[in-house]
């Protein structure tokens, strides 16, 4: 019997699905569209069909799933394997699809997890967290969300929200946030909070050559800043240097909180590169204390895309063993 | 055999042991002075006749010990049992205090913490954070100390200096701290800070009724503040809602990152009792999301000055169970 394990990334728009062997090696992968509207029950056909179809075509049948792994957005009573409600997917309300999952691939165990948990423990486990016990994660997309791993477990917290990292508070009473908060990190330091602070400087009367592109193109994206930082554009420098003074600081909250070996920064706004990376760590450097030097190291995440199929694989294979 | 645990609260003025059956109920305390100038030997020696003495008082003898807890001001390697330098024991260097401890007391397993952690895991195991498995604590005296229980288990960190939860950043760039950072809550809400901030505004001008404690006194304490306040004091006002404000936007940037179902606030300070307690709540209420309402509780501790020895005892039965 071969071993396989199924990772499964589901989002609003997109469900990927991979197949990974004993060691997470990627068997195979693919990708298809989620048409969320079809209400639960369908999606649900879609994953199994697609699971299906991927162990067919790489010489597996069902018997040879251990187990499977899910990761979507929440909220979600995880540990009931339950889908509470989710705004990518608006027909799920109190779907229990750890449940229906298992029902239709043979009864194999499996796991649900939040999105950033997911591919936090993808990354822990064999991408720029590999080798530490200790880690904290953050997604740099249109938020930021979070994970945490202390002692080689996830956190999770009383009530499965734990590591909703993007709304810890950097700047009281600062800027207003979507969460109903102020000064949340989320509110400075996320790509789409990077691009409307320039956003706001220009309509503010700044002077910058991202005008132009505000005025061609009615917004400004987190790219765009960067793009216009490498230039020489002088808000744009403004702007991201806020953006890696607001994640240095809350890296050393962190590191006074659940003290991880490495933080490993994810999601679309690390395109930006070294740039990025290294104006987080010179702030790091700047604003810790002096008092004992932290062997924390600050780094990308490595995986990519498959972060979330590698994770739930991942997270599968350490919850119910091989 | 009767089965004793011992816990062992080691400061720099006083050594306090207390010896407690299996349920972690004291059996009889004592405290001496530790007379650190003495050097580690001597400081041991002391430690372990305080025990035996204990011991033969309560009818037990050594082999009644199944296992010994110590709480001391770090830093510390706690995993290797070893204090490496500490400012209250400052003839305290490298010394391998678990294994002296151990052998001159039957060679029974012994378990160190820091202080901090210990009281934290005192009040989990039987004081106000008996019931919960996801837990934050900070102590509020000189200092703001901390500790953070997931899962049931103390986070420690990579380099066993986790919950150092003082030094988190509230206000990027604010007050300079003792550690060297800016912007601590520690530099804002401890109690030193607390009386502190009240003197530089005197100092500054202010209009008060602490200004006749200051001239008298030459000095004020966040007792005074608080007395103050109960009077009606003006100023008192602002102080102690800046440090409520302070701990209250901390209890939620923790309940962000680790998800305790309860925080607990131990130290000096709580001495202030419900206007301190009522005015954090408060601030949480005012400053916390608004999209789910968060079950965590914010409590003060109830084990007072025995949660070292408490905690200490509690911890070596977790550690070398029963």
């Amino acid at each position: 019997m071969k071993k396989i394990f199924v990772g499964i990334d589901l989002g609003g728009t997109n469900i990927k699905i991979g197949l990974f062997d004993s060691s997470i090696t990627l068997v195979c992968k693919t990708s298809v569209t989620t048409e969320a509207d079809m209400g639960p029950e369908a999606v649900v056909d879609k994953m199994v069909q697609t699971v299906k179809k991927l162990l067919t075509n790489a010489g597996f049948s069902l018997s040879d799933i251990i187990t499977i792994g899910i990761g979507t957005p929440g909220p979600a009573e995880y540990s009931e394997g339950v889908i509470i409600q989710s705004n990518n997917l608006p027909k799920f309300k109190n779907v229990p699809i750890r449940r229906m999952l298992s029902d239709k691939l043979g009864g194999r165990p499996v796991v649900l997890d939040n999105d950033a948990n997911v591919a936090c423990w993808g990354e822990y486990a064999i991408g720029a967290g590999k080798g530490v016990k200790d880690m904290v994660f953050f997604t740099l997309g249109t938020g930021i969300g979070g994970g945490i791993i202390s002692n080689g477990e996830l956190v999770h917290g009383c009530a499965e929200n734990a590591a909703e990292l993007g709304h810890t508070i950097l700047y009281p009473d600062g800027r207003k946030c979507n969460c109903g908060q102020r000064g949340c990190v989320e509110a400075y330091a996320s790509a789409d909070s990077t691009a409307r602070r320039a956003c706001e400087a220009i309509e503010a009367g700044a002077e910058s050559s991202l005008k132009t592109v505000l005025e061609e193109k009615g917004t400004i994206t987190s790219k765009d800043v960067y793009e216009h930082l490498a230039a020489g554009d002088r808000l744009a420098k403004e702007i991201t240097d806020g953006t890696a003074k607001a994640l240095a600081i809350t890296c050393i909250n962190m590191l006074h909180a659940t003290e991880p070996k490495r933080i490993v920064f994810a999601g679309g706004m690390i395109a930006a590169g070294d740039v990025l990376l290294k104006r987080i760590r010179e702030y790091f450097d700047e604003h810790i204390w002096s008092i004992k030097k932290e062997p924390v190291e600050i780094v990308f995440a490595s995986l990519g895309e498959d972060a979330g199929i590698i994770g739930a694989a991942a997270l599968a294979s350490h919850t119910f063993g091989q």
